[in-house]
């Protein structure tokens, strides 16, 4: 069931219901300027991955500063997008059910919507679809670049599988998906740049194999918030799908040199229990704060840990802990699945609710 | 955004859109008959804990067998089963935050809705909201007997919140919550005895000495799906608490001795891609099944293992991996906050969804 936003605009931000999904305004919109100034001078354009923010009012601000779409990784993040008038929409990501591929080509009237395919089998069903809905379908072809899960072998399978889709009345080659997803954590600069050393040349490779073929691939895409300076530099990518930047989180943060954005995101929590000296727990447990790559931090308290979450329980520890009834903001460890836990953004800005924004494909994961 | 169903009655299960979150009516319905008979010789009744399911269609099964009511922990989830039907609540937590009180004693008009506290300052606060909405508040004292999170010693400190909310003319003191959550997943019998036991010293002690003051405990209520034969055999608790028992989950499987009900709740899963000879990707990554308890387990394949999961995907490895396109069910390693990711449960019996229910307390964390 959809829940109720947990504040008002105009609320001090102490009087926001807990836990709540909290958006810092000048550190958003600073984190998106950024990227835009950063990407400008590359030629490389943005194409923000919608699986971290779900949410169509923050895609349509990326887009004014300049990105040309957007990545998701489910049909139905394509559909809250496409309704939320996004019209250039990339799933990165393989959709071979007859069903969900239906549905997105059902989107056609409305956005352009491509896919990714990394199987013989999965590009006839998506022609399958595409026909049976009278339409072209852009599909990429997904290439395996270090990160060992979805994609094809660089060079010729994944040209094989590109002349596939170029054969076919009912597609249209839409290019190539690089992205190496373990690379964006990796904690040193170095291990890094080997990592998108390895993916570049094997994207390379097989970019001027489809182009011998006379395959141009119009979208060569991937990179993340991690190694987005590294694709944009390298003269081979030409679309970045960084989508974290936006928010960080506090994984990004333990890199040795975390990427040059604000921490946008927080989980207000507030102090429930605190029942003897030394002990404070918070409303926040990993039903709240996503705890997959680590627990949250806790903000404005220097001395204070996040050190056990339960389902619906946090536990504090530490020097100047918090008071009961007291609200502080936590830093997820990991922002994509925090933000998949609320329906609400609360955006703030100097101590004040400014917005709220539905997380329209909250849970969307068909 | 509420998502639409992934399936119809009368679908077979593998038609079902994934990832889903899939109910052995069967198997679910043997552990809410197992729960009800094993407690019966007791004189111990069930309250079930309605943080695992979310759902008054639920809970209402479960009190069709004898349950006489439902703990929740948030107060969202308390309005979830309120509005379904549900007449008999136990917020079995600490709620403090003055809106989250006014929301509760709202409540009132359709439903018993008692509340727990560990602080005077808390007992304070529920006795604004009760007094501003004209109600009698009925109000447990929570003591730590062993998890050291929330609660209050056992004891005089017990005995003087007790005292301090039956001296109040808006208040009703309702009895003790004495609850071990960490020792629900304690591996041996012998480690979870020895908790339980540590709890049931504490638990007397305090029941005694607030029978001295005259303060008789209508509800000393605990227990979880690992202790549950523990607390009812003390003859100190008289409500318990389960509520994994309905659904069971991979962790509880890792107990020496597991309790004795069935797995009824899987998430089914798409192989999506399986670009490369023993690699297969499923569609369910930790945004479609909790982790923080383990990964899931894959049903059905006993040489498969799941063994990474990232956001949106899984991967499988092993003999006898399962096809592109085959659909298949994981066991979640930790039942409550998977089902907290889906909007619908799919009932299905015999291989055909037979129902459709909603998951309405779903993200309820306020």
């Amino acid at each position: 069931m959809l829940q109720p936003p947990p504040a008002e605009p105009g609320m001090r931000e102490e009087d926001v219901d807990t836990p709540a999904l909290v958006l810092d305004l000048d550190a958003f919109e600073h984190n998106l300027d950024l990227m835009a100034a950063l990407l400008a001078p590359t030629g490389t354009k943005l194409r923000a991955h919608a699986k971290t923010h779900k949410s169509p009012v923050i895609a349509l601000q990326q887009m004014r500063r300049g990105a040309v779409g957007q990545c998701v990784q489910k049909v139905a993040e394509a559909e809250a997008l496409a309704w939320g008038g996004v019209l250039d929409i990339l799933v990165s990501n393989e959709v071979i059910s007859p069903r969900k591929l239906a549905r997105l080509a059902a989107l056609a009237p409305i956005a352009k919507a491509a896919v990714c395919a990394d199987d013989e089998r999965g590009i006839a069903l998506i022609e399958q679809a595409a026909e049976a809905a009278g339409i072209r379908m852009t599909v990429l072809v997904e290439i395996d670049v270090g990160a060992g899960r979805c994609g094809v072998e660089p060079g010729p399978p994944a040209v094989a599988l590109a002349e596939r889709i170029a054969g076919s009345r009912h597609l249209i080659f839409g290019g190539l998906q690089a992205y190496h997803g373990s690379a964006q954590h990796r904690r040193t600069p170095e291990a890094r740049r080997q990592a998108i050393s390895f993916a570049a040349e094997g994207t390379r490779r097989t970019v001027e194999q489809l182009r011998q073929r006379g395959l141009e691939p119009a979208i060569v895409g991937g990179a993340g918030t991690g190694t987005f300076a590294l694709e944009a530099a390298s003269g081979i990518w030409n679309e970045i799908q960084a989508g974290s930047y936006a928010f960080m989180d506090a994984d990004y943060g333990r890199n040795e040199d975390p990427p040059p954005f604000r921490q946008a995101l927080f989980v207000l929590a507030e102090v429930m229990s605190s029942p003897r000296p030394g002990v404070a727990v918070v409303d926040a447990g990993h039903k709240a704060v996503a705890v997959d790559s680590g627990l949250p931090l806790v903000h404005g308290f220097p001395g204070v840990t996040y050190t056990g979450a339960s389902d619906e329980h946090g536990t504090l520890a530490g020097e100047g802990l918090p008071k009961l009834g007291q609200k502080l903001r936590l830093v997820p460890g990991h922002c994509d699945p925090t933000v998949d836990r609320y329906d609400w953004y609360v955006g703030v800005r100097k101590g004040r609710v400014e917005c709220l924004w539905p997380v329209a494909a909250r849970g969307g994961m068909a």
